[in-house]
């Protein structure tokens, strides 16, 4: 059924001169990032300063990049492709955001590019640490604090957020600081919840100047009023720490022990090239610090099924209408970044079985060599049971378990947490899951107010909003593939349907760019095609279906800044036609962003999409009306999106998984095992003539 | 927060007497259905052949059984609940049904009715085997599949399905039988998947006369037109079985292993009650001829939240127009029974870890005690990261895993299994998950057509719903509740809400019994309130909500019988007043049935349902649009319904579980770990005279 029949090539071997290392794909070495940075700074006098937002791979261009994984998978010569950086930085202290790429193949500079004024770069670790800083050593800013009267020994704690937009006197480069303060009477706890106490305080810090520019006070009623700082009742503390806790002793462990290994085969390709190969799948993990996790060329027993995957932009805008909240949109992505962000996943904290880790290098904002350690981990885990019949005839059991594949990464985002994962399973299913959990955003109230929850003693958590934009660039055996969607309708009564019970499914073809929206009530269902590969038992079009639940889209108007900034979050699913370079869905800088260089602005192309090399945003998300049970940390809420194949293979792909049997699983029994019920069989058998007659078979 | 707040006795030790064995909600024992089954046939002449369909607990009327509970939990003195069983049956070979209530303590009859002439009862084993025999041993069936011509040996087996409703000459109790042979290549083999092979032959078999009276034959083309059995060009055979396939041989065994036992604990209660407790939670299990597993009086850490749960019934309508497919229309609980039909569980097989069986005890159709054994399995299981934060500050990562505690039956519906699931958690949540998996129904084909998929060479599986009714019957802190819907809408923009950004959630309560239907544009949430308890924090309402997918409901239209029979399909939600004996919500006999008796007309009354007993009726379904994948076996499709706690607790009440440490967990490295990344903690600190000064800590 495929169009690539050949086999793959053995994997490369594991070692570390620069050839292997350089598939065009593998993220920048150590060495590589140095080296771009050098060529960076070689453009300034020595000694400029320069604060480094990104040094990262600059994909290839795509019509280059095809040829080479089509050499890759079935032979014949690849072509040369030159291994390139892109290089985000400002000039120290200044407004002069400029990019840069880098060609480290021919040691020279291909651009160098200050972007305009309006254009602000993410926020980075150094940074956002200089903000707590610059807000919590501003004599203003302890003059209010002062007016507080806290306790001595109290420590008060600056969290630095991205301002956002509104459009008023917004163009300048700032952080709106929240500031909270630790519990005062256990002041040594460093790990204390100061979420629990949040202050009316807000300072706005310009980062260009370092320094305070204004101090907002929060509104604490139930209207845009402020009050001056007053001395603080001070409310009784909520620690999530488990030595404040009253700890269950009834839980017994709980171990996955995997005798002979993992399944998985991790193939690593010089310092930063990763393959991973499990159960006919194979793809590249790369890792960068907007997007964290990508993969790419991504393959099912030697057929394409995706070319790139990744997260591409989130948005968390909050209900509260009131300055300065209003302007709290979180685009974590693209104001940050999820590589920048993600966590060290220990071992056994994190996963159970047998667990690999991928390391990263990222660069600091001075332009070294980050090195981030275990910000993926890859482990098996069983999902219960894939499929099963028992021929009640015979009392035949087949069964097979469901075993997943899981490529995690962790961020925290602040006072927020998200697990990442894309889970493979032996069906053909991929499925991308994020686990929202951490601490919700509180800030003071006296009063309850119905665009949030009191979720402890004078702290508001205002409801928000969680939209993800998962990007997903198809490539079902093949480049050239299309979209539809799928529909159930009612057939009219007729005398074709007289009973009125029949019903049809319909296809329609999506020609344009475009946004689209699910329709529970049609079960509408997405599919991507390729119209060229025919399923041999039915002749339908290979395709992989989008199962993404329905969700409440973006609340915030139209004439919003949110809106024009969101570009993915009104729409459930963005398809555009390929370009290089469109990776972000909210557009490339989201800090104080204005919109307009989107998903929603690339689909009013109006491009053609069909048969095609397109690409696909597909929208999930969360309205979350907080309740007190997400205070002080709030269980995981799931959510996922699925892709799973459609006619694009001949019979349920996971037949070949073997049986799930005892002597495989050593499971253990609490109570005693009996016999299977049988139940005689019946058929009618054919005699040698012809003749039908009737047996009982037990 | 609760109303209940003393602790619970001391769980009954485990024996055999009548005394301890006859908790109120006990399923009967294998003494009380013989006794049971006994007073029934002594009031028929020795000799009369009586054919039951269900010998099973009569529930005790609520306003008995709810103080019985109370003085359980709280102490006092238990009234006296009598005993009862619940009798349906036939005199064999008649169409006289009949329901009987008989007092076992009492040794009586408390009724014995013959139901209208209308009314059919469910098939049974026995039954189920018959009509396979009656169809095959027929001449005139014979004769039919003489004309196939089929090879020497070849094995013809037959499918009774139940008859469905068209109100064409369909008073008489009947069963429609589908066709298929066995690979006729390979005719020893005895779980050869017939499905494969379907034949156009169908006889109808009259149960009441043990005759064929009709057979139809089935259309195979794009209309409703219908030929002569013609000899049978044979297709390939598409086997499932492991035997049949080419295994995988990399997958490296996953093993769940508890060193120290499970968490939970089973308290048996003479030979059928059961009551588990695990990790907070306390509850019964139950198990009938109809709805199979059923839990009582959940409780939650000395709380009351539901009073019982239990599918309630299920429908799997078919996308067909054309004759006899139109009838096709499953409701496999009431027209079988999901207790009946339950699998045998066997050790490994099915599930992980330490597992504990559950058997059961229901009757034959001649009235014997049927011992089903491992009906039911109990297991834990790992569910990924239950909450996590990290102090970005600190570097301290706080993490704990999410344990479940789950209890499992797996239903066999001739070519279908479900597997069906109560899911606890320790964040107060309990999750009803199925599990779609089996062989879909294949009928013969010439053509492609727009209502089904070919899923092998001349073999259509028509697209169908599966759509689901799971009963709630909740007592969130008691038993006066209310029901509310919650949407967030946006404000309008105003002086108020000048930058388009704010939105509120608005609470709806539910004042009369009705149909309710999710809408996920307004994120509209149900939720199940006492307003009489309050949460300490925030003063708001204890509630558990309820998180259901949106789906397409039923598609066929409102005059069809499938929609007057299935009266749970066309609403996500119906709610109505507590009465006894209404449990079922597509009405207590769907064989057959026309509709009248299920939760719509009980809806229809217009009960006022606000602050009293009301009653949940939650659907979730499937549109099955039938794909290549889905044969010889389907990969599983899942769907659930949760209920979560909101603003019921105080804060997470998974705080309190253990960390996950790798002492606990006990996993292996497939490559090294490498220290956690700290970044150095910034704070301003208050002095001893009120001063304000910053400090850096790492």
């Amino acid at each position: 059924m495929s169009t690539e029949q050949v086999s793959l090539p053995p994997p490369s071997s594991v070692g570390l001169t620069s050839r292997v290392s350089s598939h065009p794909l593998s993220p920048l070495t150590t060495a590589e990032i140095t080296n771009a940075v050098q060529l960076v700074q070689n453009l300034y006098p020595p000694n400029t300063s320069l604060q480094y937002k990104a040094v990262t791979l600059q994909e290839p261009n795509k019509a280059d990049l095809v040829p080479y994984l089509q050499a890759e998978h079935h032979g014949g010569r690849k072509p040369t492709i030159e291994r390139r950086a892109f290089v985000a930085y400002y000039i120290r202290n200044t407004d002069k955001f400029h990019e840069a790429i880098v060609n480290l193949d021919r040691q020279r500079m291909e651009s160098n590019v200050r972007l305009g004024q309006g254009i602000h770069g993410p926020g980075d670790a150094e940074e956002i640490l200089l903000v707590e800083k610059i807000a919590l050593e501003d004599e203003s800013v302890q003059a209010e604090i002062a007016k507080l009267k806290l306790p001595e020994g109290t420590a008060v704690i600056s969290d630095p957020w991205i301002y956002g937009s509104d459009g008023v006197n917004d163009e300048e480069r700032m952080y709106q600081c929240f500031l909270y303060m630790r519990d005062p009477s256990n002041p040594s706890n460093l790990d204390s919840n100061h979420y629990a106490f949040p202050l009316t305080i807000s300072p706005v810090v310009d980062i260009v100047k370092s320094k305070v520019i204004r101090i907002d006070l929060l509104p604490t009623g139930s209207d845009h009023s402020v009050k001056e700082p007053q001395p603080l009742q001070v409310p009784p503390p909520n620690e999530y720490s488990a030595e404040h806790q009253d700890l269950r002793t009834d839980l017994k462990p709980l171990n996955v022990i995997q005798p002979e290994g993992a399944s998985f085969k991790v193939t690593e390709a010089g310092e930063t090239g990763r393959v991973i190969e499990w159960q006919k799948w194979f793809f590249r993990v790369g890792f960068n610090q907007r997007e964290g996790m990508v993969l790419y060329d991504v393959r099912y027993d030697d057929r394409s099924v995706f070319y790139r995957m990744a997260l591409s932009d989130m948005v968390i805008p909050y209900a509260d209408p009131r300055h300065p909240f209003h302007k709290k949109a979180a685009f974590d992505l693209g104001d940050a970044g999820a590589g920048v962000m993600a966590n060290n996943l220990k071992l056994g904290c994190d996963c159970l079985g047998s667990i690999h880790y991928l390391s990263a290098v990222l660069s600091t904002d001075k332009g070294e060599p980050w090195p981030m350690e275990n910000v993926v981990c890859i482990h098996e885990q069983d999902a219960g049971i894939g499929w099963k019949h028992t021929n009640y005839r015979t009392g035949t059991a087949s069964v097979v378990r469901s075993r997943e594949l899981v490529v995690q990464s962790i961020i925290t985002v602040a006072n927020y947490e998200y697990i990442m994962a894309f889970i493979f399973n032996q069906a053909g299913e991929v499925k991308y899951e994020v686990r929202a959990t951490g601490i919700v955003s509180t800030q003071p109230t006296d009063v309850e107010v119905p665009w949030g929850t009191i979720v402890h003693p004078g702290v508001l958590a205002a409801h928000h909003q969680h939209i993800f934009s998962l990007r997903i660039d198809p490539a079902i055996d093949g480049h050239n593939n299309r979209l539809v969607y799928e529909e159930a309708h009612p057939m009219p009564r007729s005398d074709f349907n007289p009973h009125g019970v029949g019903y049809t499914v319909l296809q329609t073809l999506v020609e344009k760019s475009t946004g689209l929206d699910l329709n529970p009530d049609h079960n509408r269902t997405f599919k991507i095609q390729n119209p060229s590969v025919k399923n041999p038992i039915n002749g339908h079009p290979v395709s992989y279906k989008i199962v993404a639940p329905a969700f409440q889209k973006l609340l915030a108007d139209t004439d919003s800044f949110h809106h024009k900034r969101a570009e993915f979050a009104d729409r459930n699913l963005y398809v555009t036609r390929y370009r290089d370079g469109e990776l972000y869905a909210g557009g490339k800088y989201t800090n104080q962003s204005r919109g307009g260089d989107g998903v929603r602005a690339w689909a009013d192309r109006r491009d053609p999409v069909t048969d095609t090399d397109l690409v696909l945003f597909v929208q999930f998300g969360l309205q979350h009306v907080v309740r007190a049970e997400d205070f002080p940390v709030m269980p995981c809420e799931i959510i996922s999106v699925a892709f799973k194949p459609v006619d694009f293979f001949e019979r349920n792909p996971a037949l070949d998984v073997p049986p799930s049997t005892q002597e495989r699983n050593r499971s253990t029994l609490a109570a005693a095992a009996a016999e299977t019920h049988h139940q005689p069989s019946l058929e009618a058998m054919v005699g040698s003539k012809g003749e039908v007659c009737c047996s009982s078979k037990l």
